[in-house]
């Protein structure tokens, strides 16, 4: 029998472990621009400027950097069940966590998902206040939302599949006869709400967050020019092939990656069409065609079980996307 | 009984009768820069560059200028059939329209709702090249896609019940203790797929387009001052309160109104809240204060039944929004 | 026997009388996000992103708001006797201003010119940091420098001849068979350090502000909205037909008029030719052809003589540029 | 006795000798957007949208790729014989070439100048129509007008000290203790009209044209993309340390380099102070600390002689810029 899964509205928050809580807010808000929603001596909740549920961002001081958790709204009260049955019947442990446990979302649901990572289901969320007019209140990249997660899996295909399962559709690949090198699923209208970057996993590649222009993607990297912290612009700003997104890559203190990404695509029609990039097309990752900062196809962070311990990396599966180029350079 | 309504997918397309269409493809093709998915000796099919079904706006040779009918996609085939039960149930009349009917959409369902409007259902189409990519075929605004109908009504209040009875959710309206002036409705995520604006009606007020970045819209103003054709920028460029958007009202050589319109916000999520603008904000129209040129509150389109004839007008039944201030000025 | 004038390199600074420093303060330096070079109780001196002396505007607390003196930097030291000697000629007041009396100027010949104005001639002048790339800074519209005094004048031609005496270049007018209604003169490379609107005088009609791109335009905007400032954005953003640039006035807490200007052109060509709009272009004021709200046209800035009394007013001398069109507005 | 420099008003324009005058005039014209002035079978004369002489760059055909010639505009007819006076004094070979040689430009001097450039000085030039405010005919970077020649020198200081007697400001250098790696260089008042890059020379490392908006460089990247032309994207966009221009560096059919520029800043003053960057820091070059691709630093067109024949190369006489990082990247 075919279990109903939760009807997932979209990518919600995420929660990072961070070494130094006031380096990461000092890069977070300060710099970035993200607004405070609430904040303890271990914890900051933060949310982009259109968003109207409480956080889109958990940074907890903790020993080692990490992603705890990826948190997906659900449509209503009753899919938490779905969820809960739904990856118990994969064999997945689950958790109920009831209201309070998280500021401004209700009872939650997590599970280790089939590829290693911890999932979380809400439906209750309290609103936050509109900022989206406060102009006054704007600062660094503007972050608007939270756009998607991308993770790192050993095996694209069994992510896609799975990741189908839950309902999501596919708007992109990366692909040649053999290998899924990488592919895009969305459940909200645009091109995506989470990605498979083929590599060592489970371990969380980046978490992208939408802006509404160009110049906020250029600022922020003239800011971090500013107080020399360029090293901290890890690839781009630049225009992706796939999603045709505007974007850029920045590494927060701990290492994670953070993309800020603009002008995607809506995906919502019925029978939306795929578009699948070969391998080969060296626009398929910048449009401009530059080369791939090693890097980011190496690089990516931990993630953590239910109960809070870094899960053991699997090797990848698969071909390599990385293509090396006559001149050195991998793109 | 209550009926199923169609589960409509968002606004697609309209069909405006132009009387003079090369003039028409000049303006918006050559200048706002629309792609030519099709055309013939009396009809042009148009569509912006990250559409991917047939077109998103029909012009057609006729002797008055018009609209003739506002499209909506649905999610499945069974919707045509729920369509038609629906307004049936309403008394409304309705036609079958065979595939083939218009080039690149299938079978649909046409109905004279209780607005006065001609309203079309159509699940299949044909995808359409995907030009997103081909920047150097782009020109004027960059149209990306259809984004929103706005339409004239004598009673706001129930233009949002029925289309409320349509499933669509409420986004902003501007208010006040007695009035509802206008309100924002939609089935995708963002702002709308359909607005209302109080007035003698059925009128069609404007067709929304949605461009990726704030330079486009300048550079249509731009274009045009440079054709000495500054009349057709009717009001704008400017940051509208309702939706945030940034925006610019252009009329056509036949009058018909087209925004340009980019920056609005997500809405999909459960719950989505309400914004309410006072109708004594001066903001609500234009975030920058700035005054509404009298004919964006008087002048609109008129609309064709089922059988191509003109609708007669209704005069507005309600308190008008526009406020004259001390300097004579509308807001 | 004709006198050398001064050799005059631009534009550099206004004295602005403020009646509330804290409230110039706000609008000045947190909202449009000007640089605060130094300050005292009574006095502000700012200066733009990209400036390398020590200011750009001084804003001095007084009873009355008024504009004190404009100031331009000479090339030489000895220009500052040739500037005393040219106005002593035409039958001007002048003083001489030792350095020190101005914080980061050198020694200063200040004259009561013949169109009203009280204007400063200064050579020396402390480098300031320089700020331009420390984006981290910025803030509001990042204003980069001064570009230009507008100054309202009675009798125009008069005002161009007298600046066509101390060696300024023409770059645009309005004018008809008959007459001149407004001018644009320059001695930097752009389109003017100096421009007249016809009108009662002298009264100073606005100072503007060079900013980099449209987006700094558009922002200071939407932070006005959002503080319910609105009413200070008193004209645009829009495009000038004259000198092309993209622009807004904004009014500050007392009612100076401030442009944030940008995109406009190189003149630093010997013989460089000169653009001549017709007063019946309604480009020439707004590319798009928006009407000019009327009181730009009428409202302006008292000067101060050089013992800081306001001078009196002169009526217009000739016909106003102001077009009433046949829907009452102004163009 | 020292001579009289030519009073330079600004870099004009160049020629270059491309291989296939149609690939040509697609690259520079139907993609990068420029005008044509006038044409012939063998020779192309373009400009900017701002540009009011004839050209900014003559293309003609011939067997080899090279730059033919760097024309300066000089303030006055007497400033023809004060360059072959200066130039004759240098021991220079000069040429007086007759009006009519270059359609739109009157009587100039060239001169084989010390570094082993073709320099030209010319007066006299025909005005252009003004386009500036033909919006409707703008396509790709829109490129406004010249606005720099980049050359390749093995003698860095040698070239500024020349330079410096033809009367030329200093803006910013690249330099350590013991060496000058780079250098800009003004007449106009902008950060340059010629700068120096180290390395064998004579070659010309770019020409730098000036465009009014990051979106436009971003924009012939996307346009480039699009035709899978991306490998002619050498190198950004990004932001220069040096001169906070915005920037991207393309590579025409024949490899010539061309730079789209925006954004630099106001040198006029007297006194304008130099800025200077250490070799060491890795914002200089691009201020988001990227990688220089070693293309930039390696590849340069050659030069032409007085009779068209190319110059010989002599190697660098200095420490290379490069650095290479531990990454094996330069920067």
């Amino acid at each position: 029998m075919e279990l109903t899964p939760p009807d997932i509205v979209r990518a919600a928050y995420a929660e990072l472990v961070v070494t130094d809580l006031a380096e990461a807010r000092r890069f977070y808000v300060d710099l970035l621009g993200f607004v405070v929603s609430a904040e303890s001596d271990t914890t900051l909740y933060l949310r982009g400027y259109d968003e109207l549920i409480h956080h889109n961002l958990i940074l907890r001081a903790g020993p080692e950097p990490a992603a705890a958790r990826l948190a997906y709204r659900v449509r209503a009260a009753a899919d938490l069940g779905r969820a809960e049955a739904f990856f118990a019947a994969l064999g997945s442990r689950t958790a109920r966590v009831p209201a309070g446990d998280t500021p401004g979302v209700g009872e939650a649901v997590r599970a280790e998902d089939p590829l290693g990572f911890t999932v979380e289901f809400f439906f209750e969320a309290a609103h936050a206040e509109r900022l989206q007019q406060r102009y006054d209140l704007r600062r660094g990249a503007e972050p608007a939302r939270m756009d998607h997660f991308n993770i790192t899996v050993p095996d694209v295909r069994a992510a896609r599949e799975y990741y189908a399962s839950l309902g999501f559709g596919l708007s992109e690949t990366i692909e040649d006869e053999d290998t899924l090198y990488a592919a895009w699923m969305f459940r909200k209208q645009t091109v995506h709400d989470v990605a498979f970057t083929g590599g060592a996993g489970p371990r969380l590649h980046h978490l992208g967050f939408f802006a509404h222009e160009s110049y906020q993607v250029l600022r922020i990297c003239d800011i971090l020019g500013s107080l020399h912290a360029e090293a901290q612009i890890e690839r781009g700003p630049g225009r992706h092939g796939v999603s045709n997104a505007f974007y850029v890559y920045l590494r927060d203190p701990d290492g994670h990656r953070i993309e800020i990404y603009t002008s995607d695509y809506y995906t919502g029609d019925p029978g939306h069409p795929v578009l699948r990039w070969s391998v080969r097309d060296p626009r398929r990752r910048d449009f401009w065609g530059h080369p791939v900062v090693e890097s980011w196809y190496t690089e990516a962070s931990a993630v953590l079980d239910l109960d809070g311990r870094p899960r053991p990396l699997q090797a990848d599966k698969q071909a390599a996307e990385v293509i090396v180029g006559a001149d050195g350079f991998t793109r």
